[in-house]
């Protein structure tokens, strides 16, 4: 964490906000400089460490840029295009989903939507309860909205599965008013099936509670896996918020479209006040993703074999190294490994700082962003699979020489622990 | 104000949050329903209600979306991207402001800026003093981060000039923790002295508060007069912060990319923290605005001298109105008048459900939505003078046989009394 004793400024200045001291840094990026450093000395440097694929943005999506014929960019209705919005019933209703262009807001991203519901359901100091590891970043929106992670750990003994229903009951207090999954998960690349589904769709009924899905990489699903949403479950109109987002669907990260989707007309209105603050979603971005909704079926199947086949050289490649156990995600582009080492944020600096094998080094993001309590995750690492074969197959071979000569390497009882956790 | 009752929902529903009950919905945009019926009744509109300039986005900008070489639509920097901030701080240099691309934080338009901005300065339950009337949706800002506003009255008989130095310090409280100000303002078009800089200038120093102040009408002043930014004040580089935008400077207000920007290392780095968790701004939208520092100076100089001739017909026309006073503004494109009616919101409403001149009428925004208590705007509304000449020329014209009509209209006596107040 960054030290945030005040700095010995020349003049006085007026404090920072609790919120702003409280709001972790990026532990994806916290490395960067290190990176920065290694490609200075000539090392090429692996980037696993963030979930921006490699794989080309439609040429439909581009076209429209290419094609633009307005002369004044406006912006756009607040809660988005109403021609993008209904484009997007439609692809929800291809899903399974049945959803009405005015259950939608298009956002910011996915991470304006995940504000939004958190702002528009949350006191300060409510409890959401979070499947975890889970996405760094729901701390900083639950710090900006004053609300409190309760986490229910995952392991990886269990490739990461929903744990049973006490689990959950045990964590639920008067103030537990949400549960927020990722679904297929960052960091996991776990798929919930639909029994786990109906497991959180009892739990959220019997406590009233809201659940939010985070659902960005439903595209992403493999090996015959289907997905299936939480706006599918019966019963959850009022309680079910659906978080989308175009960046991955569509490797289209930098447009910053996405979408907060209700059947709750309350919640949805209140949304929209918060949609109305900020005038409107992005106008470029908006215009791509609604030409993005033409993207050919085969785009998909393409990228879908693409990603099963990086998964496979990666994690069957960890899973080949001494001390590494990394479970086989059915989504998604990410993978936990454990790893025999005494702390994954120094391991990957190491990496950066210290480490190059016939001129490359791997860059990971350390657990620890990815759990309640750091801690938790200091013998893991966070892998996306979003570079070519050939580099994925490179990472395996940096990491397995980098996990013999690391000063920080667990013995091999110390090791057996870890994986026995 | 929206009926937040509970909905008599068939299931029972959790309950929506405080902030999110709070959160005050869009003033300009709450009379769009009546303004759609008109429309339907075969009605033209004539929308002076909202700041979106018919003003054509410079072709330079629109290029660079036409001649987009990229494959993949990637996240840029959580700072936005460094050339684009490279050529920002160049731009800062050209009006005065002496910044490094370090300093600055490319946001998803000012709105986040401004959010960004509350939530790293402000505890809940602190205190930001604004001259009022003031941008409506700075209350939604604070409502986001639980900060109080505290409004300083600008009366339209001073033609809306800063209040004196007596007038801040009599609202100053141990929780006071800032000033925010718009300059050139929305709503009112009013454009601060280097006087009145300086009065604030030491009012921050003397009660060690920020200074948030949102340029983002910088090249919209007329008459000869000069911008004097905040950041070129003396001695507040850990006070200031500067709060801008793309949208109205290059009529691209759909592109969503403003900027933070302040000296204050601390607080730059609380706010990268926010930032962070957004991942980043609108990449489309980055490319066009770092395409449009390169605007040649003619568009603006025929921007200004449109938007002058506007004001002069849209300002001198309501002057000639019985009852009704408008003061003259020196930048922007808005303007607030205090008009011989009973009650604002309910005079807008009327003119587009029940009244029209030769088949037009007139879309404005009322007042009450720009004070931080609504009574106080109940004879005035903000025009936006963002349409052509002609355009301008009948709304004066509805207006004034629209006042000469309307059942609330003040008598000349209860008109008297509001003029002098």
């Amino acid at each position: 964490m960054t030290n945030f004793a005040r700095a010995t400024n020349a003049t006085p200045m007026p404090a920072i906000s609790s919120k702003g001291r409280l709001m972790p840094p990026s532990p994806i990026r916290k490395l960067v400089p290190y990176a920065e450093a290694a490609k200075k000395r000539g090392v090429q440097v692996i980037h696993l460490n963030i979930g921006q694929p490699d794989i080309a943005t439609p040429d439909v999506a581009l076209d429209a840029m290419r094609k633009l014929d307005r002369k004044v960019i406006e912006y756009s209705h607040s809660a988005g295009f109403e021609s993008y919005r209904k484009g997007l019933a439609a692809y929800y209703a291809e899903h399974g989903i049945a959803i009405t262009h005015e259950q939608i807001i298009v956002t910011n991203g996915g991470s304006e939507a995940l504000l939004f519901g958190m702002m528009s359901c949350f006191e300060p100091g409510d409890e959401v309860i979070i499947p975890e590891p889970y996405y760094a970043n729901y701390n900083s929106f639950a710090v900006s909205a004053g609300v409190k992670v309760v986490p229910v750990r995952c392991t990886i003994a269990d490739g990461f599965a929903l744990p049973p229903i006490q689990a959950f009951e045990a964590l639920i207090t008067p103030r537990t008013k949400g549960i927020l999954i990722c679904n297929p998960g960052n960091p996991t690349g776990y798929l919930y099936s639909r029994a786990e589904l109906e497991t959180l769709r009892s739990i959220v009924l019997k406590h009233d509670l809201f659940l939010f899905a985070d659902e960005v990489y439903r595209e992403f699903c493999y090996d015959g896996a289907v997905h299936v949403s939480a706006l599918a479950l019966d019963g959850l109109d009022q309680h079910a918020v659906l978080i989308d987002s175009v960046s991955k669907r569509y490797s289209m990260c930098g447009a910053r479209v996405g979408a907060f989707i209700t059947r709750n007309t309350e919640l949805l209105q209140t949304a929209m006040k918060f949609a109305q603050a900020r005038l409107s979603p992005p106008t470029f971005g908006q215009l791509a993703s609604e030409a993005a909704l033409r993207t050919p079926k085969q785009y998909f199947d393409d990228v879908v074999a693409e990603y099963v086949q990086r998964r496979d050289i990666l994690v069957d490649g960890l899973n080949t190294i001494p001390g590494v156990i990394c479970a086989k995600p059915k989504g998604a582009f990410y993978c936990v490994a454990e790893l025999p080492i005494d702390d994954s944020d120094a391991f990957c600096q190491w990496l950066l700082e210290s480490f190059s094998h016939e001129g490359h080094t791997v860059m990971m993001a350390p657990a620890t962003g990815f759990y309640a309590e750091p801690a938790t995750g200091r013998t893991q690492v966070r892998l996306a699979y979003v570079l070519e074969q050939p580099q994925l197959k490179l990472a395996v071979e940096c990491l397995r020489e980098a996990l013999a000569v690391y000063p920080g390497r667990l013995a091999p009882a110390n090791a057996a622990v870890v994986e026995s956790r």
